[in-house]
This record gives C-alpha cells, sequence and structure tokens, in this order.
C-alpha cells in the first residue's frame, strides 16, 4: 500500500486501515510499543539498555504524553496503531483498535526497533526469507539465554529464527550488523540446541518454516522480549501493539544504520 | 604504569595510586562517572537514551548498590576512583578520594563511555593527537547545538576538538564510528563557527591547543556534557570523578567496538 507514513497512520486513526502492518511505507521504519505505569518506567528503560539486542530504545514518550516528537509528527500513541492489546496483572483482558478510554497520564510509552528493518535490508541484497515467501509469521522461540536483569523485569531472551542459504550467511552477519536498532548482528548461527532450543518444529510464537539441507538456522533478539518479561512483571496495566500491528514511524529504514 | 584493571583499582582504593588514569591499563575502557539521586535517574537514563553521543552509557548501578557487575569485578564505586567531586544544588562543595560519608542507598550510579578509548585506537592507526604529544588536556567547548532534552535535564552538547591532518580525516571518522560507546563519529568537522564556537584559542574546558596549515579541527561530543546538564538541574546532590580521574573497568576496548 502507497502512502507516506503520515498518511497511513491517518488512515488507522480513521479506521480506515484495518490488520496487520508488514508492509505497509516501505523504506520506513516500524516499531514495537510497550506501555507501563510510570513507577515501572526507571527499570524497563534500564533493561533495554541492558539488552540492546533484543529491546532497541527509539523513543520514550514520558508520562503526560502521547506523541512521540522524534521518530513521528503529530502521532497519537493511543489511536495510531491498528490493534492494541490491554495485560492486567500479566493476564490479556482486552484487544482494541484505541486505546484512549484505558489513558492515564502516568503511563509511559516505549517505542522498540522492529526486525522489518533488516529484513528489508536483507531482501534488497538477494538474500530470501521463506516466512515472507509463504505469507507465514517468523518463527520464534524461548532460548536458554537469561537476559540482564533490571528490576522488576526478568526472562529468557525472545529468537527469531529465518533459515539462509549457506552461501548467505556471513552477508546476512553484515547486513543486519548495520542496524542495531533494529536487533543487529544474529545473536546465534547454526545448532539451535545450544541455545536452549529442542524442537525447531514447534515454535513458541508465530508459524514453523521448513531448513533445507543447504541451509543454516539463523538467530536473532526479537522484540517479544521485552513483551514477555513485561507480562511476567504481572504490572496492574499493560498496553502493546498487536502482534504484527506495528507503529508506522517518519524515520527512514537507512537513517537507523550506523555504518 | 603495568598491571590489570583489578590490581589498579586494589591500589586506588588503598590510596597508594593517585592522580589522573590517562595512560593506566592500556587497552581497558575507562568511563566517566555521574552519581545521583534516585527521583533523578529515569530522567537522567532518558536523557542519555537521547544523547548517545555525548552520553553514551555503559553500566547503571541501581540504588542500593554501588559495585557494578557488567563492566566491573569486585569493585566499590565509592573507593575505586582517585578523586570526586560533590556538588549541592549545582555548586561544587567538596572534592575528596572517598565518598563513603556521602553515600546513601538512594543514590544510582552512571557510567559513561570515555574517549580514551577511541584516542587509543586513533594512535594505533598513526593519527597524531596534539593534546597527548603537548602533555594537555583536550580542548573542549560548549556548542550552539542543543542536547534532546529529558525530564529536569537540558542543555548545550559540550565537544572536544583534535586537529587531525586533512589526510586523516577519513580515517578518523572510520575508526571513531567503531565506538558508539566511546562517543563515536565525529558531531563535526571544519569551521568551529557553524557549530557556535566563536573562539577557538579560548576552550571552556581543557586547554587550547594550535591548529596547522594543513589540519582540520574535528569535534567529538564529549562527556562533559553529561555534568554540564547534570549541574544545570541543581539537584540536592550529585557525585561525579573529578577530571581526567576516570573509573578503570575491565572491559578491553575491543569488546565496545560495533564492527
Amino acid at each position: 500500500m502507497d502512502g507516506s507514513p503520515a498518511e497511513l497512520r491517518a488512515l488507522i486513526r480513521r479506521g480506515e486501515l484495518v490488520g496487520p502492518t508488514a508492509g505497509l511505507a516501505p523504506g520506513y521504519a516500524q516499531a514495537n510499543l510497550v506501555i507501563l505505569p510510570g513507577d515501572a518506567a526507571f527499570d524497563f528503560l534500564l533493561f533495554c539498555q541492558r539488552n540492546p539486542g533484543p529491546c532497541p530504545v527509539l523513543e520514550v514518550v514520558e508520562s503526560g504524553r502521547y506523541e512521540p516528537n522524534l521518530v513521528a509528527r503529530e502521532a497519537d500513541l493511543r489511536v495510531d496503531l491498528p490493534l492494541y492489546r490491554i495485560y492486567g496483572s500479566g493476564r490479556l483482558v482486552a484487544e482494541e483498535k484505541d486505546i484512549t478510554g484505558y489513558w492515564n497520564d502516568d503511563l509511559v510509552c516505549f517505542l522498540l526497533g522492529c526486525s522489518f528493518t533488516f529484513e528489508s535490508a536483507l531482501l534488497r541484497a538477494g538474500v530470501s526469507l521463506r516466512h515472507i515467501e509463504e505469507h507465514k509469521n517468523v518463527a520464534m522461540y524461548v532460548t536458554s539465554i537469561e537476559a540482564k536483569p533490571a528490576g522488576v523485569f526478568s526472562g529468557p531472551i525472545v529468537v527469531s529464527m529465518r533459515p539462509i542459504h549457506e552461501s548467505k550467511v556471513v552477508r546476512s552477519v553484515q547486513i543486519t550488523s548495520r542496524f542495531p536498532l533494529a536487533h543487529g548482528a544474529p545473536l546465534h548461527i547454526g545448532d539451535p540446541a545450544k541455545i536452549g532450543i529442542a524442537d525447531m518444529t514447534h515454535p513458541d510464537y508465530g508459524d514453523y518454516v521448513e531448513i533445507k539441507e543447504d541451509e543454516v538456522p539463523v538467530f536473532w533478539a526479537c522484540g517479544v522480549t521485552s513483551q514477555a518479561v513485561a507480562l511476567r512483571a504481572k504490572l496492574p496495566l499493560m498496553i502493546t501493539h498487536s502482534p504484527g500491528h506495528m507503529f508506522i514511524t517518519d524515520i527512514p529504514d537507512e537513517e537507523l544504520a550506523t555504518l
């Protein structure tokens, strides 16, 4: 779908564009959203600082505000995502298209980088991605690697897996290393057992895709980690984007690249 | 001076090693220290997140703790730096070798990356640095570029300036770009007036060094920025390292490199 990020956000806000955001506003970064009460904000920001692979911070919108002013102009984080999930004490209590009714001025919004950015870069470089070809969600697994804890936030790192042709593994490391704000370089290459994944055919989130003879499973830290640890903290209120229903920013993917 | 970082910290703790830390434990990263009351910690961490050039966070040690556990083993941030400055409401009230008497369990310690790391890399690559040859402090200037504010923290970015031979400017960008946790790539190359510096011969901090005919002034974001904005916030208590008297970490410089 064509349109600038601002136009797409306006369509979403008016309810004229629903559904997942993958493929929208190509070339612009999308973001994960996590909204938490103010008294958990320092711990969560520190958790992100200690775990920049799974939790790369694009912008924090402090208590009393819902308009980012660094990654998007004239946006409203309460209505500009197509679908939200509302959690109470770690349990899903509702899925909504608008969270204005849940809003209070104590809440803090965290926008975290998203793998769409590095996937576009891989595709441009001729690296095929099976889950996109097969119109599936990427396969995600809970690992045996503990994130570095901070305050009430702790738990294992979740990874996404993409089968990469053996001739493209090095190139994939190079390309994704340029995007530390979109999870960056792989966390692991090869044997899933080494990071505590027993059964590749049953991912913890998303859909299984086949790994062929001449392919290697490559694992990247995944933004689901932040939601999983936030859920474990059983905060009275937590709001996130619904899986795949991301916030579309005004930031060109390339602006997130380091070198 | 030889010795592992842990040995040097032990000498400093016993008062057997005093003075600036430049040149100590070559190959290991040193860190700026900023200690603030807990109620300012979220704003300060957010200020650092928004301004990673001047304020690259190596580790945050939360309320109730004074031992980092990521960048150094068995260290005590109250006694392991050679000299501290204590500020009250934005004014220098004391300079001490030991801050145990000022300690309380509400304080939060921030360790920020230091330019020694990228200076070593420049020297290894054959880029001369005049302030080191002349045994001076690097020249630092307050710019007209405002840092992105966060809560009570705001103010201009302070830069350090190094005259670089015109044949080495590109190489200097490449080398320092590898170290985003030590201020990273230059903020500006060339005309000082473009970033609001009127008189190069009178730096705001440190010592002036000559810029020769075949050299270009190159400006990097400087850790002094964080201290300057923290001072402006006039917090009831703030403790920092004394200029040049840094915390010696166990982290090899190269471990901070991105690529």
